[in-house]
């Protein structure tokens, strides 16, 4: 069982593959269909019914008691541009795994789990061709209205609908209803960070998750000749931004390890070696575990935004904000995870998240459990991303333990 | 006569106009080749022979003695992304109506002059589709080899080989010997900068030019989790690549006014919100009347740049390097203009050009004018960039004047 789970994520990763090992399967593009096609069959050919939402979201459902809500579990199948294979896709099929064994076990059972299974492909999890992230689960959990998700543009124009439609992956109706279908949520991830693979720890367990800010800013020059313009008479949008970037990054040296801070795109206008840029366009964001600390440093870089205003005389505007906040896991679905790692012989630790994962809005619904595994060096967002085979073995059992507990009590 | 130019200039300004009041006609673009063979019509309509180089350059020829060298004058047509509608196009429409106005004058002649008379359109001076800037008067001059030139590519790929294939505009032999058949050469352009506006001065004579050193960089960093990763196993290209602008501008303002900087080009890759990027390509450029001052300026950005590298633990590559010396333009030629702007009650003033330009490569063959009107508060290279009719006319004037002494005797 351990081999079909690591043939089938061979499988799933040469959708999008790169020479580098990596995967290039952003949201609704050709390679992130054609492993949304491969896994709706995997499923029907186990008896799973598969529906998609409005939103694209994919679900792959399995009753056990007819109309009892369901127990959830996945995460996302599209990746970064260059990214790494497992980012999502391994929970996705590990949550695909766990609920077909838990199918084989409880089939003809004379008395059936009284939750169903189901398993989820959330949409547009990385936030990298359609702004923001954790979009497919964000409009499930009510957080983001589904007529603006839809709306929302990638760099050429095509929007969330569009894109959706050239797929064939937007569904007619919502699949689950949250608010009454829904019993708890379970999902798997890559740690993306170094501690679990330089403790040689088995299993992470995840209590809360860091607060988040991330904004998209426009800073506003004008364009000139870079030869021939005075020095003083240029309002100098990359000068403007390049001192933003480097504000972001030295905040993060002045809180030390509490506040993580990153600018990861940035967008120059009109872009020609000799034209003096007049805008550009640039997305950062700010995670600290503690939401005090990040207003003092949001306050601060505020400060700092209007002094770059003044010595580079260009202007900047705030185009789009989005955040969450720390946020605790449920601890009951901690002390359950950690019971049943305890009796597969796994060792584990408890975890901060300080990625965004699909679960991080899921948990405001309902009882939620979020499992890590190690991830090599915590490289991650890169196609060198690497997890071992076995670790991936490890995390299907456990999860497929955790799911077992939930479909007979939710916590 | 003074109308024909205008209407002329309002005809040709529709070639890729923007709607701010701009054109967008970028080297072997369709908006560029329909100017072109607008241009064209125009000379075969007036007797010229029309012919085009190997690197796109087009000329405009027409014999007073046959067999006798070429007096040329020319500027470029290509345009900024979002560029000024007098930058080049009005040196080269200039250029034309100047020739025109001596092949009538004369016509049927019974002594013509020694010298012949010709109009040229150097290929992508701008330099933003296809670097380096300047390249058609760079490959006539024997400056960049011409394989060279033809294989680079535009970000998207094609070669200007390719390109002028594309639009038909790549001759098949050289049309004027730059050994044999050139005698002189002779530019105006607008100044891109505003002191003969604040002056009120109609003509700028041009004395010397700026050395200039442009370069490429690559800065290499690892591609990682903007939130997950943690800040000291970071490598964010665009941190460095951020600190490096910061470093260009600073050493202007360290150097006052005897040196511009500017990085005008910065891509970032991947560039997606949540990924901390693992490379940034930029081009820089500094410039300087002193070459000494320059070549200080280099040394210390250099050191700069080993300490960004220690900085935000980067790798910066140069890839590319053009670079020009300060240099005179031909005294003589700056007294014959001096004298023909008094002879027609034009005011004028000796200048220094920042900007690069055609006749910067020129010079260094043959004898050459060149000759700035004034730009409205300096601005160039935006859609904005303006210069009032009757300052046009005169620059007309004095062209036409210059090149009927040089037909007579180059310099």
């Amino acid at each position: 069982m351990a081999d079909d789970l690591l043939a089938d994520f061979r499988t799933m990763s040469k959708f999008g593959a790169t020479p580098a090992g990596g995967v290039e399967r952003q949201a609704a593009t050709p390679a992130d269909l054609a492993n949304r096609a491969w896994l709706r069959g995997w499923l029907l050919h186990r008896g799973f019914r598969v529906a998609n939402d409005p939103i694209g979201n994919m679900f792959g459902l399995y009753e056990f008691t007819p109309g009892a809500p369901y127990v959830l579990a996945g995460s996302h199948l599209d990746s970064q541009p260059g990214g790494g294979k497992y980012d999502g896709a391994y929970g996705v099929l590990a949550a695909a795994h766990a609920a077909d064994r838990l199918r084989r076990k409880y089939r003809g059972a004379a008395v059936p789990p009284p939750l169903n299974i189901g398993v989820v492909n959330w949409f547009n999890e990385e936030g990298s061709r359609f702004k923001p992230s954790m979009m497919g689960s964000g409009v499930f959990c009510g957080k983001i209205p589904l007529d603006q998700a839809l709306g929302e543009l990638d760099t050429s124009g095509t929007a969330v609908a569009d894109a959706l439609l050239q797929i064939g992956e937007q569904g007619r109706a919502e699949v689950v209803d949250p608010a009454t279908e829904l019993a708890a949520y379970a999902e798997i991830h890559i740690e993306q960070g170094p501690i679990l693979d330089k403790e040689g720890i088995d299993i992470g367990l995840v209590t809360s998750t860091w607060a988040a800010n991330k904004y998209e800013i426009a800073v506003h020059g004008a364009q000139a000749h870079t030869g021939a313009t005075p020095m003083p008479d240029r309002k100098d949008a990359l000068y403007g931004a390049a001192l933003a970037v480097v504000a972001v990054r030295e905040l993060a040296d002045r809180f030390g390890e509490h506040l993580h801070t990153s600018c990861g795109q940035l967008t120059v206008h009109p872009n020609s070696p000799v034209v003096v840029p007049s805008e550009v366009r640039m997305h950062f964001d700010l995670r600290s575990d503690s939401q005090e600390l990040l207003e003092e440093a949001d306050a601060l870089l505020r400060q700092q935004f209007t002094a770059i205003e003044l010595k580079a005389d260009v202007r900047i505007e705030k185009k789009f904000g989005h955040r969450w906040p720390a946020a605790q896991y449920e601890p009951a679905g901690v002390a359950l995870a950690r019971e049943i790692a305890d009796d597969l012989g796994l060792s584990s630790r408890e975890l901060r998240t300080l990625a965004g994962h699909d679960s991080t809005n899921v948990k405001d619904l309902v009882p939620t459990v979020m499992l890590f595994v190690p991830s090599v060096d915590g490289i991650s967002h890169n196609e060198l991303e690497h997890t071992a085979d076995e670790d991936l073995v490890k995390g299907l059992d456990l999860l497929t333990g955790v799911l077992d507990r939930l479909i007979h009590q939710a916590l």
